[in-house]
């Protein structure tokens, strides 16, 4: 099953069923262009993981890490499928990072690798937007990846089943691609992660586990459209303009569509 | 007026007036010993400046830095004042670190200097609990900072007018002053940290910012008793046990008295 979070007709917060052009929620069907899509969940926080393919950590200069490279985007940090996100003012280089994010089903602490598949709910896809000025200088990156929207996830939390072997991250900026790699390469599996954060750090259910870039990561300009599709699970889009803007530029604002 | 959050006798979670004896809710008063403490806000995140008194820089071998270092707590972090927190396993150093909390009492972002009064609830006691061992290897400190229950608070939100020109931050261990240091040593004041977090990150209400501790930081041992107590605001009193003890070990495991 596909599942979205929308804001009804009312402003009501639902959750219903996704078959890619309409959702149900209590025997009533709404297409999705009457409602607004949020979230599919609402994470408590996000884990994600640096330089988890060989191949990005080669792009930017990086070592393999030894044990998981974690960091956190906070709960402001979350945007929807369709918004349209304000790039931070006055910075030189805000970077997309296409990833398969891991939901996560139940509050859980020291899950061993073997039980590790028990809390997972599902997956959706996520887009690591990276604020490349602040990181760069920061001992935490906190500058750097936590600004305001940098998390958009969605559109659906996909039951595990959807999720092929070998499922492919693809990233496409203004509809040509820029990353496409297998999780396959993903140098820590998804029950390793599992694994190393909850042996300090408990998880929520709908906390998100991100697990990391492969290569091809680049910059996003004012006007530019992003997707992220993961193989099986769905595709991610949104738009992007800058903090400021003259008013000649035409600008879609309705909001989420 | 300070407030603290409790569960009633009967399991529900009520905040209440505090007068340091019991809590009041809705014409019912409380006996503080029939009650189970919370923390005094529920925050979304916790944000933590590091290296924000000269003094600690110092103990520590660090540079001052040009800018506040920030970095979060996420919501496990959480635990309330008279908790018995239990010490990560297989660490060989975690250390008390009392500081000044700023809770936040409105959504906002972009608070100027000028401004930054306007959105500040009030004031609570911290321990920011820090795991050395991962923290002096870490990239971002999310072991090192943000293992389960890494942020005990409270016990209440006492409003700003609590709060005296040049308070004292105190933390105790087994009854001995460790720290002890006014706010005015401060390098980056209230103001100026509210101004840079959000000049990219929105807080929400119940949010707080822990504003960095004096020198004196040591470790905690299981059986250790710590209190942080900022003058004017209250005193956060917590003890402590290792993650694993011989059943000789006599340890009280009454929860939250």
């Amino acid at each position: 099953m596909k599942t979205a979070r929308f804001l009804d007709p009312a402003g009501s917060i639902r959750t219903g069923e996704w078959n890619g052009n309409s959702v149900e929620f209590g025997n009533q069907r709404f297409d999705l262009e009457d409602v607004s899509l949020l979230p599919p969940t609402n994470p408590s926080k996000i884990i994600c993981i640096g330089l988890n393919y060989a191949n990005h950590a080669k792009e930017t200069d990086s070592d393999i890490p030894e044990r998981p490279l974690l960091f956190f985007k906070t709960p402001n940090t979350l945007a929807g499928h369709r918004d349209t996100i304000t790039l931070p003012e006055s910075k030189d280089r805000v970077d997309f990072e296409g990833e398969l994010g891991v939901v996560i089903g139940e509050q859980c602490r020291n899950v061993s690798i073997e039980d590790a598949e028990k809390v997972i709910a599902g997956y959706t896809c996520v887009n690591d937007l990276s604020n490349r000025d602040d990181q760069r200088i920061e001992q935490n990156w906190v500058r750097g990846k936590s600004f305001d929207n940098s998390a958009p996830i969605g559109p659906v939390l996909a039951t595990p089943e959807h999720l092929p072997d070998g499922a492919t991250v693809e990233t496409r900026l203004n509809g040509e691609v820029q990353q496409s790699s297998s999780i396959d390469d993903l140098i820590f599996d998804i029950p390793e992660l599992i694994a190393e954060i909850t042996e300090l750090i408990s998880l929520e259910a709908g906390d998100i586990i991100a697990t990391g870039t492969p290569e091809g990561v680049g910059p996003i300009s004012g006007g530019d459209v992003v997707e992220v599709e993961i193989e099986g699970i769905g595709t991610l889009k949104n738009d992007y303009r800058a903090s400021k803007f003259s008013g000649d530029e035409t600008h879609d604002f309705v909001p989420n569509q």
